[in-house]
């Protein structure tokens, strides 16, 4: 039995997909953001890093999107979340899920958390008005050499296409129209689609 | 046969330690940053994101260092260099690995390459001036929650020991006194002394 910490709107909601998708035995714990919650004593035991997602597994405790969307996938090989059975192309998953973790989570996060990196509000101000163009600029350069198509690794389906779905869905609020990238726009729309992520979408959405 | 693309100073030091380390037939290939290389068009060619490392193999370029050093790993299982055998425990390595490129490496960027997330100078003044900080932070968490000791994992050495020693090199140029933090100092100095990272280290050195 895993737990999953999350909370809507976050990048959370690659692993509660994943989860899903693999057929997994999870309960899925909201974490209220409204509240701060994630910077509760009782959370912060669990998670000192006070973010999610946070995954509760037998062994103990997993963060980290990357981390534990290959977890899931190797726990759950039926599933054929992720091509284990060849080095090279789960290299290059990881390599994309990386990208998205280090920088276009980042760049988005300048947006609503520039408070992180200065202390100064003009300086907080000034990181905001730049993420409509990082933030463009990472997806450029996922629609012209990275999403190879139809899926992230090309024919095979695997929790990139979770993760790149999931920090997708922050592109209108980035300020990003989605539409100058074809390939990635059709991708979010055939995500959208699939009945297992329309089914956690609409659950987190109800839960919020 | 292998190509890894690095920079000295630079995070690529970790895939080049674990390429040395793991006995790989490999050859280094410096990117002169002072020249801007990584942003000529040839090496665009290579790795269109125009940063180290990028390791180039039989199948293709990979990039991210989580991704290599996995990677790495697995291709060289004799070598020891993760917890293979044990679903879990690569998965915590991963996880301490993407805090690493996501979160920490990320904090000192701020330092040197502001740019990135903010045009005006003085966002830019703002966000190096915080670096202190916000690595230290960083740190702290990692002395007291991630670095179990002997090694990051615990008993068993693997690519996170690289990678920490490799981001571990950055705290002084970042202005945090490495004594707050007497496990991770230890840690470094120990790592400092095998004579896999010394000769690497002191070959980067040589060339720069």
């Amino acid at each position: 039995m895993l737990t999953l910490y999350y909370a809507p709107g976050t990048c959370a909601l690659a692993s509660h997909i994943a989860l899903e998708h693999a057929g997994a035995d999870y309960a899925a714990v909201r974490v209220d953001f409204s509240r701060s919650e994630q910077r509760s004593e009782e959370y912060l035991r669990l998670n000192p890093k006070g973010r999610v997602p946070a995954l509760v597994t037998e062994r103990g405790i997993l963060t980290e999107t990357p981390a534990i969307l290959q977890y899931i996938a190797q726990t759950h090989p039926q599933a054929k979340l992720a091509p284990l059975d060849d080095v090279f192309a789960l290299a290059q998953m990881n390599a994309f899920n990386s990208y998205l973790c280090a920088t276009v989570h980042v760049a988005h996060a300048h947006r609503m958390r520039g408070y992180r990196w200065a202390d100064d509000p003009a300086a907080v101000e000034a990181m905001k008005a730049k993420v409509p163009q990082t933030v463009g600029d990472c997806f450029a350069l996922i629609e012209r050499d990275y999403l190879l198509g139809p899926w992230v690794l090309g024919e095979r389906y695997s929790v990139s296409d979770i993760y790149l779905f999931t920090l997708a869905q922050w592109l209108e609020g980035d300020s990003v129209d989605v539409n100058r990238f074809p390939k990635v726009a059709e991708h979010r729309r055939r995500m959208a689609e699939h009945p297992v992520v329309d089914r956690i979408v609409s659950r987190e959405q109800s839960a919020a």
